[in-house]
């Protein structure tokens, strides 16, 4: 595939979903010339959302980040993260009893409500029945995983309730060259132990997009049509918005690199509509 | 859990959502009472769809087949399908070229769009490049699969396309103790042949659901609370609709028996709001 | 890795295990310079088998296609197939009853045995039980998939039986880029469909090469550090010896290909002993 | 299945492979009148061996833990763990070199070997190369998850080596109704996130009855039909005996219950030969 300008590309949408690591961020922090990209976009009316696969904090925690380095047009309204559909399922579903969730007490803040307990797994008591109504996987910290992870599969084996992912990424980026385990990779060694179903929130699945979609519409009345997935990873980002029936631009500022990309493409078979360097080219 | 009367857990809902085979109907036709009870939901002002894994046929030609038995209130406005989301992905994607079916003829009518070529995978000539866009894969009639399935691959591996899958379920019954393979299963031994992402329309998929909650707001305004699921699989109706964020109904008519009720919640962990004998009860 | 002289490397062994696509032939037929390169072993001493993933047909048959090329050594007690070790299965484990089987009447003659009726799936009647004691999928021919692959499913869904796969390759080559589907593919179909564990014979199970091993005994005895794996596929031929731990080499005329093989290599964590350009290198 | 009496049984053989947990002992320690069965087969002169997934510790040591209870038959030459074959794969294919463990010291003993270097991943520093060239899982206690299993992935990422995992159980058993995770769960966790192949030992691989196969040869020439094998687990010990064409005999003094059992054999389709309560039955 050709390369296109950004700039390009993205003036012929009305509304640009934009993720966040490898676009436009890396784990030194934000890349040099997102700012002035915002102020172009909001410049032309385009309206810019962030959809992010993370359940470690609300969205007026992950605003405050960009908020930091003077980008303005990324208020908490315009944060989607894999978080909130978990907290919608919740409040959805879950109207007593308690919830237990692997996470710090920090992520575990945004899913609290009146009513509903919450526990860390890490002080659950097996032995004392606790009218355990949801298990949810919020973060990869806050608990021991030598001892709790063997502990919520006896939780598990012992009582019936349903488990949800809130953030099904399996590793996030530490540094340069080293990653870490993250919430999805944890759950993806549970799900085969207890052979039960869990219920999985955020990017590649339609949810997300759904959400987001149905989000927009307070902002205006968008099409499908008018609007752009950015993402650099084809099998979240672009495999997602290609779903959805949205289209789709691949950034090669992250996870896939230049020289990769055409094989990248052929063999997965996840094809974006456009493929631009980064989002200031 | 306990057996509720389906009329008693019905009339708190505006809107319900009802899968087909095992729960309005087996291989053998409409079950008896099922006309009445829709009579008795349209007295009550209760809206009805048809949620159904099916890309075999339109919704003029599903709708058909329940109006023949007089249940009136399920026209064809009232049929979702998993074949009108891959229609709605094609539309949205594909402006030109050739797309390739395995299916019967008639099942590629539906997916028919001004300026787009379709083509059987039973014709195809591979050696011959003929601008391939997609391939989607509606039905399990229609084709050789000895010969067709061998040339699926070798098309994949020769050209990079996007491949749907417009029927995400693995077999349908053939009669009381028969089944056939279906669409879903004929994915599944392909892709990892092909190495390749499917992307997979229908239930369990909150997509299906997403589609089928904006469908039905062109009759009044309508919340998740609303709405009631009922079908007779854990793993497509119920964890579908518990995903999506509305309650469910477990009906005991179809795949699921009355005496592995207990076991199946427990051991899957998909727990319905609601268990009745059949949608008679 | 760095490339050697088939010959340099070869001399160091006193039994050689070579597979046979992509290493001694291909879909047009044996290569160039075979026939001298197992003449040469013989003047040295170096006693050759062949280790083929094939249940289509038995060992006297599998060797006349090498003699009719002048290649005497692979004579038929030199020849070991998955398809003999469904046969060992099958004698020590089948006393009588009706094995049934998937493949062609020539793949079934090599599993007859005295007191034992094999039946082919496509001659199967669902409705007459008749003491049904094994399936075995031999062949990816001799039966109509579109019709006898829900039969199958039907049959397993009806009867207890072992199921045994005598060739678990999911793909063979007809051409340079033309392949088809092999019984291991369907057999990947089938699994999941009837939720039985299936029982697969070949490489890179161990007993393949646990077979061979106790099969050239008679030859002489044999210490695992004096044989030698020659193949083109990481997957099977490498990771298959490695693991059984006897040295490996990597051909790199077949399905692995000079440009790739780094990143293969890298990619799978799967390291052969030693690298060649071919068997004739 | 008919239940018989294990006396009834095993006189038919001549050698016999017994599982450990659930059928010679559990959590609390080795049932009784186990020693009074191990003195009725000493006296009619048929041999036992034990085959475990276990290499946390050598077979001096699993032996030990008999003789304390007085069998004195089990001695450590009838010991027969998939920490065996790890140690004797590393044996014939690592001849120099750093060798990274998880595990305890203790686990890592039994794999020590002249010239090779040991380094549990603990104490790697991934910024400094250390020749590696073997990565072994052999425990699940001696390092910390939260750390070790991100440093592990890291590891793997940037350099090229075999893992192999000497123990694929993925749980076992703590008291009456607790599991921890298994060195096998753990691998399973890591072999997704590093997309790798990891070479797994224990059954229910072939490898593992072959190396006890070849291993008892030392005691007498003895051929397969001679041989049962004891298991309390259809996935395990079953399939593998049946796999390997020796007979089997399910206990159901373990993992199988016996109001469970014929539908675990219907569903799986696992047959074992023949079946009894326990091993004093």
């Amino acid at each position: 595939m050709n390369l296109s300008s950004f700039k390009d590309i993205v003036k012929n949408y009305k509304v640009v979903f934009f993720d966040s690591y490898g676009v436009l961020r890396n784990y030194k922090g934000i890349f040099a010339g997102v700012k002035e990209m915002f102020e172009y976009l909001d410049s032309q009316g385009i309206v810019s959302f962030l959809l992010t696969n993370d359940a470690s904090r609300g969205p007026k925690e992950l605003a405050a980040q960009f908020q930091e380095h003077g980008i303005s047009s990324l208020t908490d309204d315009k944060i989607i993260s894999s978080g909130m559909l978990a907290r919608e399922y919740i409040q959805r579903k879950i109207t007593g009893g308690t919830i237990v969730y692997l996470g710090t007490e920090n992520s575990a803040n945004y899913i609290k409500m009146n009513g509903v307990k919450t526990i860390s797994i890490h002080d659950v008591d097996l032995d004392q029945n606790d009218d355990y109504q949801l298990l949810v996987l919020l973060d990869d910290e806050g608990y021991d995983w030598n001892r709790d992870l063997s502990k919520t599969v006896n939780l598990l084996r012992r009582y019936t309730m349903p488990i949800i992912v809130a953030n099904c990424d399996t590793t996030y980026p530490l540094s340069k060259d080293k990653v870490a385990i993250a919430t999805g990779g944890v759950a993806n060694m549970l799900e085969p132990l207890v052979q039960k179903v869990f219920i999985r929130f955020g990017k590649p699945d339609s949810q997300m997009f759904s959400f987001a979609f149905n989000h927009i519409q307070q902002f205006g009345t968008i099409n499908k049509h008018e609007i752009l997935m950015v993402g650099d990873t084809l099998q979240t980002d672009i495999l997602g918005g290609n779903k959805f029936g949205i289209d789709t631009c691949l950034v090669l500022s992250g996870n896939t690199l230049a020289k990769n990309v055409d094989v990248a493409i052929t063999a997965s078979g996840i094809i974006p509509n456009h493929l631009c360097e980064s989002v200031i080219s």
